[in-house]
């Protein structure tokens, strides 16, 4: 086995030209191997195999500098840096992360894992190599998927401006995460029909030197490809054709089940029995998608939209079938999904943005600029935003609140279970005044039959318990750490009034006061940072009262990676025991 | 007069041909003539005027969707939609806005004035009508300055995938604010000299059709393509080459200082004595400007990087020139910005960006995935993030303490005064803890010579004051605010601690806690939201004491528009008599 052998790239260096393939099958066989057992983006990392070897036989890293875009492709890059036991060890099985990781190698540059910032990050590196006269190369590799992102766009336009070298590997798998979207891959799509000779180019009309591989799996193609830019004097792309999924037969028939991988078995390619990643996610996909379907059906202004993850709110290839023009997937390009929709509702129409909330980052300035200043009638489903969501640092979920609660005219709700969800989603759908996001519960499907229904969600909240000395406020899914909490107290003969606050962004200042005139502690819980969340909100809607003391519960401001949500809620405060001791001390018990 | 008697689009459509020279000549006029008194977006709305009246021609909004991006070149559109007036009669001067805008007139139909949304937002609109089985034509207007925005990109990456009727009209007047930057402007740039024939060509590319119009002053010849274009049933770009500043010499002979105009003496174009719009402004930029330029010449490490307004930051075109490599404009390309500065700081620079608060919204993920994620040393200057920045709802520049509030290890630092400003510019540039923004003053440039300089600027405070009862914690450029409530506090026998807190979002927790102890009530005072901002931590930090009250002043979470600043405050009881008797009435006085 070449693998373990391979401990820098200087190794990879060293191998006779003809080793070369039987590494690129002990790699494969690597993440397929590593993949089955913890899961991870299988199909895209089967697809950079041959290339990571080439640029490793070719460049010299550290000190030439390869960022790989979204670095959900690093696999290979991963192994040949020193890592691969990581991979073929299965008692190492994630010792390592699934994305780039500066902390753990020189050879990873940037923490990354949202698309499109590659190209943009090494024009900042090559223009840096520039003024300290230096002379190394810089490279990007970019997906086909992540080039629809507007910011991969503004990094071609200004590579084009640089007076110097770098080096684009868009690597064409002809997939994002679900089909791609946009005349950008139309544009691909010929390109590669012509072996790359056609007059419509998009990175030559742009002003870029531009070449053309058509196997992308060719290791001395690549290899030669790569040796002819080495030391270039300005900016190129290297166009080449990969397949998503390549050598896995599992994977490559199916590459969009399989971009991010549960565990399944390597020699069938079957799912493991009770190995789905996130089963509640799934529950709120479905419903979600089986709702919105029934809306479709029945209101010809529901159009359901999402930038290239439709899964997450329940549109699989079925229903986007039986959907038609009534579902639109605009790709990975965020920014756009949320100015579209507010031309969807400027229009008249009553639009669903289904969005994971790390990327909901992207759009920041549309929700503010366009769907918020507009006032227009959509409603934002906003997936993801917990502690119990993706637990990578690259894809944190829990910043959404003070987000969102910037957004002059927004409403932002946060159900507690899933009527009061699939209730919310109704309502804002008809809603006429202005926009609705919705904190899609994540840690667990809880039911509530008997939750209190709204005539107008923009107000109010639902009060559970009854109590004195304390109220709890237990925003969104943190409903039953509050039950739990009051429970705790309750055994400790403290009778605590439990509130569903409804609102995640702006509570209900009467209520509040109401409950301050009654209680002598106020608690707050909620699944997200407390820096410009909830519970700082109602502390400082208090905060001019003498008569009562407010504990906010929350996640610190800070990047965490690959943790225990636990583990993470338990070094925050955040468990029953801790906050039925602080309530206690505070009411001098 | 025509201009007179138009009173809705149909007067435009019912003129002769041969009257219409005079009417563009008598818009143009009305322009000069109203920006000479009240200043405005001079330069880009004299490229506009022979569009516009074409565009009345033919399309019949409101039923037909016109979408102006940036909205800051629709004064001719605004005359002749019914509100002429506005611009020729000097007593209705500044009765309308100087963007778009829903509540004017049912012709404009988004309030906007970011760039590169035009696209995007008629996709959904056009995509609403074909839902809708509707068949009106939607037209974007986009300037090519807003074409290297990365939403522009998506816009049209998305608008070739439509199965309908879009045109988009490339408004192409060779400049934005500063001069163009990036490939696709090399690109329109070999169009306009091959009259739209070139092999090379982006619209093309990304698979839409495309038409060239090398006179966008000739009213006929638009009329005539745009006719052509009428009904189109397919996604389709016109390219129009117009001048900036057309018809008026000194507006065309120096587009960049003619994008906004101050008020000027039409017949000479020289600026009226003491009519300069943010003197503080100027003065912050000029000082910005220069010790960057000192820093250039003496840290080979250091670069500024600025997104298409270097003028904010003081780089003049002789600053540029005397900067070489060291300034680096990457263009409308925020999102780029903020990635490409963390790659230079990746690779050991140490850049410096300057950008206008509300444009920083546009990099909300950037900031929080690339440069924060990655601990990037780089400094980033906001401007205009003040109640007294500019006052249009479309450009508010007081939603960034929330903003940069939730950005894990981000130090944002407020400075009171122009010696502390500079001090902890150069500070932040020498800092090796990761990324610092700077909240630059904006509603005067207070001088204090003796300020208190630190060490290290991410944690203390400066104490002014020492008193008892009430301490005042007055942000930024609010220090003078602090002051006169301190004085007239002092009138009734109220001594306040007054304390220059420094840190925008991140209060030193050990320091609250101790003036906790010595006071019975705290005032935070900050020129911004308060929702999610400075007094909200400071409140909730508190809140768990039973000993102390805090007062917290600050903005309402709205959108308002062409407000005077020392209203606005007074609504939201910033005053001092406000502030005063609420802490009389708190301490019992």
């Amino acid at each position: 086995m070449y693998l373990e052998h391979i401990t820098s790239p200087e190794d990879v260096r060293a191998l006779p030209a003809d080793a070369l393939p039987q590494l690129a099958d002990e790699i494969r066989s690597s993440i397929i191997g590593e993949t089955a057992e913890v899961g991870g983006h299988t199909a895209s990392n089967l697809a950079t195999v041959e290339l990571a070897i080439a640029l490793h036989r070719v460049f010299r890293t550290p000190d030439d500098k390869i960022v790989f875009d979204v670095s959900h492709q690093t696999y290979a890059h991963k192994m040949l840096t020193g890592r691969a036991p990581a991979f073929f060890d299965p008692s190492r099985y994630g010792e390592v992360s699934g994305f780039a990781s500066p902390g753990e190698s020189p050879h990873d540059l940037f923490s990354m894992g949202h698309t499109s910032t590659s190209v943009s990050l090494a024009c900042g590196l090559a223009h840096a190599r520039d003024i300290a006269g230096e002379s190394h190369d810089v490279v990007a590799v970019i997906g086909d998927g992540a080039l629809s992102g507007g910011l991969a766009f503004e990094g071609l336009d200004n590579a084009a401006e640089l007076a110097s070298g770098l080096i684009v590997i868009v690597n064409d798998n002809e997939w994002s995460i679900a089909p791609n979207r946009g005349g950008i891959y139309r544009n691909l799509a010929e390109l590669r029909a012509t072996c790359g000779a056609s007059e419509h180019n998009v990175f030559r009309a742009l002003g870029l030197d531009y070449r053309y591989l058509e196997d992308g799996h060719d290791i001395a193609a690549l290899e030669g490809a790569l040796r002819e830019l080495r030391g270039t004097d300005h900016p190129v792309v290297l166009h080449i054709h990969t397949e998503k999924g390549h050598g896995y037969e599992p994977a490559r028939s199916n590459p969009e089940g399989w971009h991010h991988a549960v565990p399944f078995d390597a020699s069938t390619g079957v799912v493991r029995p009770g190995a789905t990643a996130h089963p509640a996610d799934e529950n709120y996909a479905n419903v979600t998608g089986a709702l919105l379907l029934d809306w479709i059906r029945t209101d010809p202004r529901v159009v359901a939209v999402n930038a290239a993850t439709p899964y997450i709110m329940g549109f699989t290839p079925e229903l986007r079938e039986l959907a038609g023009d009534r579902f639109v997937d605009v790709g990975i390009a965020e920014e756009h999904a949320v100015s579209f929709v507010t031309g969807l509702a400027r229009a008249g129409a009553r639009p669903v943005l289904g969005i994971y909330a790390t990327f909901l980052q992207r759009a920041y300035d549309q929700l503010w600029h366009d769907l918020c200043l507009n006032g227009a009638n959509a409603t934002i489903l906003v997936f993801g935003a917990s502690a119990f969501g993706t637990t990578d640092a690259t894809h944190l979920g829990f910043f959404d609140i003070p987000m969102l609660g910037a957004m002059p005219g927004l409403t932002y709700l946060a159900p507690t279970c899933i009527e009061e969800y699939l209730d919310m989603l109704s309502w804002s759908i008809e809603h006429e005044g202005g926009p609705v996001a919705i904190r899609v519960p994540v840690a667990d499907v809880a039911s509530r039959p008997d939750f209190a229904q709204a005539e107008d969600y923009t107000h109010g909240w639902e009060t559970l318990r009854e109590g004195s000395d304390v109220a709890i406020l237990a925003l969104g899914d943190f409903l039953s750490l509050g039950e739990c909490t009051a429970d705790e107290l309750a055994a400790h003969g403290v009778e605590a009034t439990l509130v569903n606050p409804r609102l995640a962004t702006s509570p209900d200042e009467a209520l509040l006061a109401g409950l301050a005139e009654k209680h002598r502690v106020v608690v707050t819980l909620e699944d997200g940072i407390l820096d410009g969340g909830f519970g700082e909100r109602c502390a400082r809607t208090l905060a001019a009262r003498g008569d009562v003391r407010t504990l906010c519960y929350g996640l610190e401001r800070a990047f965490v990676d690959r943790y225990d949500p636990r583990e993470l809620l338990a070094s925050c405060g955040i468990t029953v025991e801790k906050i039925t001791a602080d309530v206690l001390g505070t009411l001098g018990r």
